[in-house]
């Protein structure tokens, strides 16, 4: 049997509940792995913090007392780090020690990777060692392993994915009890789903960061949050989810990664309409569900809880018998593929079915000057609905596929025309 | 770089796919992984059958005409053997002999892994040497590597699965089209979805087989196909699924497995309710899904074309690059948790919600006479509905979760009550 040291920087609530899960499955890994880990620091700001792990274990080579540490220094003992504390520094600095030394790494920290991913993943390959990151995207669904291993080879076509929990039980509030985005977030920050500035989530920049780490996975396109084209959730009214429930839809959050060439991917991340019948319609509350479509392999998705401590930590859990197994049979893991280089296109030149919603003036020829102006610009109108008559008026159009720019521009000239008063939306349709 | 001689058994869809994937991937498996796969040997029954493979590629030592043979001793020279035949003789026994002789085995068999898994995963491991068959379950979905490593240490409290393509088709069809199972069935045949004789998918036993393949995964149990409690659909009628729809249910083969208690699981495949706010009902046609729940993680779905030869020939694909990397790093992948030894529980000693359909006289009293039947065997109704008028009303009946045994007892008394005439179907319910 080999024992292996490991550090852990961050003792919050991953952190606990992943040393509660290492301490429950100790045994259970030796028999199965012939690997006895002992946990022989963990970095936290706090020493003096309480906190809900065992005060006593055979993970511990000495008690808890020692072993909590604010000295980084304790971690040049341990053999694999694993990073559940979150934020740039100075957990960046702290991991590319650890690379540079030859450490494997486990980490959950999504906000890192987006940011600082292709660097971290040229450090490990540079000195053959593994950084593995299951936890950071889509929590405990295993997602990264299979692309990571599974389609090694397979050519990625494009990738959509339902990853921010927050959004995803706003629009869930919002769909189910026909309640307005500021009293569903008020919910959401009751319950805990959302923070008391709910920004990141909402205005789709954590779903951002999280396309972005898949980009590099998935199509080996290096790419940070910034490079997304991002919209959020927080103008979607009631009547955007009422007007879509008529027409079949439901409103979610998705984040995509579409194929343009072999030089260039289209990430994006904005609120879709999604048809009843795919199975992203029933991904509800704190879900996250990813559709990956391979060229050879077709369709696939991968569904579960993309937060929460348990979940994540079992996804650390993993990873970490990952790298103890190739510390013990002397092999690394597999690379990400950082080789390709490809680029982020222009995120208008993609195809798309869209839905706009329209407030007009009801008198005759509307809606021939409407279609005029989408037909002089290539995009070609599928389905009409109005509702409501008089002064105000709403249309909901659905378009045949059209090119976003074309679309863009459609929409923006418009506003010249006298009759329509009002544009309330614009979102992508996945049928 | 490391060359590696591979053995293929069989050449029909799956190994013709695989033979193509693999010569058009030759390149970039060799830049990704410094492995330059050679196939030596075809070993096939007609070495005279036209077969759509390249008539020369950098994956053939000599040209395919010397290396498709009925001559099994050509397989002594393959480090790796892929399985890609199908049936029980001779595969077993040439799987035997290479596991025996330390070679690593790649395969699709769902029949041989269902019938003989558990001998070929002791002959694996006492050889040290690896056993993978990802495409055997569900197609080209990633969902035995998640199982077998991701989760590896992860207490696994359920799994329902959707896992016969063929079971899905005929249901969707009926359910989409409101036609019988008769002419869903001749559908499903013409267009290559059911075989000439459909009793293996329609009976369930295809399901059986590979929830008992999962069940030894996830759960440590030996399971033959025959030790799972089975039920086909070809006795569900348009009136079931119609009567579903009514109550917001649609109707899908389910194939699940439940952790009783330390000792023993349970296994079964029958035809059951699944809610329209369910992520199952969304599958459709010749997709499958699994659920799996586990303790920590949750809940999380894996989805995706469960057929078809491109995409399993993806997952073989995917196997033997692991098998590859295992070769060159020396070591050898994770093994499959046969030592636990749990056995196959009474499968009526299980909860759920249930379905009852029945066919009643129009007369006072009835459904006094039938609630009191339950509930002397308590189990309690949750809604009742009575559909037509007349001599031969119907009753759809939903129970609160009772025990199935329970359940059993009640619905055999209702044949004496005489106010039943017909007892028309009894299933499950996933909510």
């Amino acid at each position: 049997m080999r024992t292996i040291n490991i550090g852990i920087i961050g003792c919050g609530v991953v952190g606990t509940s992943f040393i509660n899960q290492l301490h429950e499955k100790h045994q259970r890994i030796i028999d199965e792995f012939n690997i006895d880990f002992k946990i022989n620091a963990i970095l936290v700001n706090n020493t003096k913090a309480k906190r809900a792990i065992p005060k006593s274990s055979p993970l511990f080579n000495f008690g808890t007392e020692n072993i909590i540490t604010n000295d980084s220094e304790k971690l040049d003992e341990s053999e694999i780090i694993i990073e559940v504390a979150g934020g740039i520094e100075p957990t960046y600095q702290l991991i590319c020690n650890a690379l540079s030394s030859g450490k494997p790494v486990v980490t959950a920290n999504k906000a890192l990777l987006a940011e600082k991913g292709s660097e971290l993943y040229s450090l490990a390959n540079q000195n053959n060692v593994d950084l593995l990151f299951e936890a950071a995207v889509g929590g405990g669904i295993p997602l990264v392993r299979p692309i990571r291993e599974s389609l090694a080879v397979e050519h990625i076509d494009s990738v959509k994915g339902i990853l921010n929990g927050t959004t995803n039980f706003i629009l869930s509030q919002m769909t189910q009890k026909s309640i307005s985005y500021e009293d569903a977030l008020k919910q959401a920050q009751e319950l805990g789903y959302a923070e008391a500035d709910p920004t990141a989530d909402v205005e789709g920049y954590d779903a951002a960061a999280k396309i972005a780490i898949i980009s590099l996975l998935a199509t080996g396109t290096k790419a940070s949050q910034s490079d997304v084209y991002t919209k959020g959730i927080s103008s979607i009214s009631a009547h955007d989810i009422s007007s879509a429930k008529d027409l079949g839809y439901v409103i979610k959050l998705i984040a995509s990664i579409e194929d343009k060439n072999e030089d260039e991917v289209i990430l994006r991340v904005e609120p879709t309409l999604v048809s009843t019948s795919h199975p992203f319609s029933t991904v509800n509350d704190g879900f996250n569900a990813v559709f990956v479509k391979g060229s050879k392999l077709g369709e696939t998705m991968f569904y579960g809880r993309g937060a929460g401590g348990d979940p994540t930590a079992t996804a650390v859990l993993g990873d970490l018998i990952d790298a103890g197994l190739n510390i013990t049979h002397t092999r690394k893991g597999a690379t990400v593929g950082y080789e390709f280089d490809r680029k982020v296109a222009d995120p208008h030149d993609w195809v798309s079915k869209f839905y706009i919603s329209l407030t007009v003036l009801d008198e005759p020829g509307v809606l021939a000057k409407i279609a005029t102006t989408f037909g002089e610009n290539n995009v070609s109108i599928e389905t009409v609905r109005q509702n409501g008559m008089g002064d105000s008026a709403t249309l909901a159009l659905i378009t045949h596929e059209a090119l976003d720019a074309h679309l863009q521009k459609a929409v923006g000239l418009l506003g010249y025309l006298g009759c329509v008063t009002k544009i309330n939306s614009v979102m992508p349709i996945i049928d």
